[in-house]
């Protein structure tokens, strides 16, 4: 049994909607009337026998349009986050119902839990992330809304843990989704490249610890699931991709070397770097790019519902 | 005297426009109401003896909205172009007319003539387009519409020997524009990563002539007045920059190399590498990137015309 | 039955050896009493049914420390070429001798003909030279020279396909060999990164037709035996390697590819770019510096033979 | 008036350089008719009025050659080093004597105080190693010893700032040198590249004061006076350049950055990142291969002594 919450949520009440809307300076046309909006939709996961939320951003146009089915996007949050990050904790806070209203596009916020990296934990039955959002996730969603329910209107895209988990999933999963985004991607899982502190590294194992055992012990595991090692997924599936990575984030050595891989073996995507480190204000800056690469896509699949 | 034709232009009459616009499938909202209309202008050059026109793109809104002033955007063709291309040469024909509308801009396609690169020639008095473009062209436009009038609501870019244009006028005046965008700029106007052949040196030589003189018997005025040579103007001014060019471009490395010295010399600067190489296709999608990110500086500023 | 011919071969007999030998501004002390000799020995192959030749050049001390085993260089030819390359296509021809000499060194030069690429043939059973090299050239040298029959004095090193050969066999028997070098290495089988003309393309598939079969049909063959892919295994085995490459040679992006994937994964190599191109001129620069690289292991594994 | 001391310094008697000769595993042959002699020459400067001592590594048939004319080298050390450091630091205290016996080569190691940078100061007159190096020494060394007084017989080469000096000395000087080398070098005096941290930049600005006064009051002196901003004159005069850095050492982004910068000026060098750090151990590893570059260009110029 799921349960459907069909009024805004996340603590955005209408009227605090407007007072915000009329406070920011905004870059787009919103009137009321065209005003996305945003559900809390729980989706179980039979799985790992627990039910998660999911905030769910629909176009003004979604209720209007009756017959008309929308593409959608997975928008993933990052590790020590939840569902509700990219609707909370943008500075703007009305960011994704105006990307939703642009486009004409359901933005999904699943649930991935504090450090799951959204894969298939060989160490615990309660960590199955990967199955969670490629089958029990995509099945609820198509189930609940009027949405393309195919590859050619699905896009996946995430921040830090959630820049790993979209380009990990699409890779692995390329029948399912017709474009892929990163922004400041983890995208390489093991701690060759990271520059730790002992007491970041001991904090490290802890959390990997649960997900992928102990690094010492399973290297290969580490590896296996790491983007920087899926070159030849990638190169084989010719998904369009777009990455992009702060110069000053400290994980900008690993998304330069994912790009130098990609120019190499002649795998088409979309690169860039920006100012900024690994922050809200720079993830704002980044979604809209990114929305605009991903809904070109749809534009060519004819999967976009015009104005 | 100058000359002002106000109606469409560029052999786009009203009817073909809707048509067009019916046609095309269409990213954005855009109602005949709301359609761009696009003038062209005849700007007189003192410094040249000799009239150019511009294309001159209005968003639907400035007609209705008659107290306010509208942010420019001074948007540069290439070699062997002239100011008509960016409407002609696109495959959307209404590119321009739909960005416009989008970010309330008015999109001037100035003349640069077939081989100018935007400069002042040392040794043709009759090609002196950076006082053209700096000076008179800027004038004009203020003069004529209703602009902002001033650097925070001036922008520039352009493709190709338009993308050196944009960022050499920029770089050089500073007081002028508040951002500047390059696709597939021709940064460095040696001839030392240049893979031409005999022929193309040939052509390239005759085409120089008149420009610069001789490489050969002045190499210290090709690259003083290079793009890759401007890093110290470029690092003091700190002027927000959008750099892009395609990975199989033959500009790419000359694009490369200047990135790496502006991270290098932790100069802002976005700069993205994407499929494709040096054809309208490729800047008809590098644009709306572009105007996203010149149009985040007018924002800032406040200088955007709110919907 | 094999065959060993102990005079001085490849057309250089004694006395022209002296009178080259005087003519040459020579780098180091050399007299007629230390200069190096050089056998054509004839090593059969059981597994490909046939017996190649190979040249030793054996130091000036060899003949008089009767006690004392020597380590070896294994030092391998380029495509279209055969084992005398070494000894006749440098410009100085006494190149391997001094250095010979100089290092206290036996250098041999084993066949790998025309375009063996010095692996396994999956296709052609008379193309076997990865069991050539690395078990029948090995036990031959071993049993007729005073040899350090033993990976702590054995070294290989090779320019373009030898140089593909030289870390491809490393990387697989990590327990036969101490270090590797590559010159110009031709080390992607795969034609991603080579610019050919079809010409060229077609020429190439010839050539690859008798040892991996049709890229086309068979392009895992080509990736997995590429050295540019062998990265878990050199980054496993951490042998000392040096890797070096001229800036104007075709194969400059595929070898700085390598450097930055080894740097990535923190795995120990020398890497050198300079002037040049595939000539025999680079080599003949480039392989002093590779012996010094190479005997500064032995000398650190206490092989070295002391003057 | 100056000083010479003809017999080994620096803490080297003779019966404890045999016992160290005998320790070490040599490389090379060196007998003790053959070992080098180490002077210490009072070197005065009029420009200021100091007098400073040099170590000056002769070759075992110096002596022996009464004729015949050397050439020399210059071996600068780094910050807060001093004229004895290549002769005392290295971990094998026979590495200079080995270098100049093989080679036959004069090696002169000249002080540089302890952060000099070889430059001019424009702020303490007593702090002119500018001029120090380029006419006073080598007028001291062409007038005490047998040298090939010609810049076809003079190199230099150094260690971190001894690594800039060489390099800034040679490209402002290039009728005096035929070649110079830099290992580990810090070759952007500004902090734009340095990560330091408070403690350090406090050093730093106290040590840079008496040589190019504050870097926030003059940045410009400390631009103009780095190497890497030296490209014009690296590429007007051609002069074969070596340039090496560890991988892990602080200073590799800065020499990445002059070997791009190089490569894209298609100005030759020869260019080498190896593993390790900003150590002897680093610098006893590097010199041996400066040395066989260096001595290539004097053989191409027919200045070497043949044995």
């Amino acid at each position: 049994m799921t349960f459907l919450f069909t009024q805004p949520i996340l603590n955005i009440t209408m009227p605090h909607f407007r007072l915000l809307f009329l406070a920011c300076c905004l870059l787009l046309t919103a009137t009321a009337a065209r005003a996305a909006r945003v559900d809390t939709l729980a989706i179980p996961s039979a799985a790992m026998h627990k039910t998660y939320r999911a905030a769910v951003v629909l176009p003004a146009s979604y209720a209007k349009n009756k017959k008309v089915n929308y593409p959608v996007l997975y928008l993933l949050h990052g590790a020590w986050g939840h569902f509700g990050d990219w609707l909370n904790k943008t500075p703007d806070k009305q960011l994704l119902h105006r990307l939703a209203d642009q486009y004409n596009l359901i933005i999904v916020n699943p649930e991935g839990e504090t450090f799951s990296f959204y894969l298939n934990s060989p160490v615990s039955p309660d960590s199955q992330f990967e199955t969670y959002l490629t089958q029990e996730i995509i099945q609820k969603i198509d189930q609940t809304y009027r949405t393309v329910a195919d590859r050619k209107g699905r896009l996946i895209a995430g921040l830090s843990m959630g820049g790993h988990g979209a380009l990990y999933l699409s890779a692995r999963h390329p029948e399912l989704y017709c474009a892929a985004g990163s922004m400041s991607g983890a995208l390489d899982l093991t701690s060759l490249n990271r520059k730790l502190s002992p007491a970041e590294v001991a904090q490290r194992n802890k959390l990997w610890a649960p997900v992928l055992g102990s690094e010492t012990d399973n290297p290969e595991r580490f590896a296996a699931n790491s983007v920087i090692n899926l070159l030849p997924q990638l190169q084989r599936n010719g998904l369009p991709l777009i990455i992009d990575c702060g110069v000053d984030d400290g994980l900008i050595d690993i998304n330069r070397e994912l790009h130098r891989r990609l120019v190499y073996a002649h795998t088409p995507h979309d690169y860039t770097e920006r100012p900024g480190t690994h922050t809200w204000e720079y993830w704002q800056t980044a979604l809209p790019y990114q929305v605009l690469f991903l809904t070109n896509v749809l534009q060519a699949n004819g999967t976009m519902v015009p104005h």
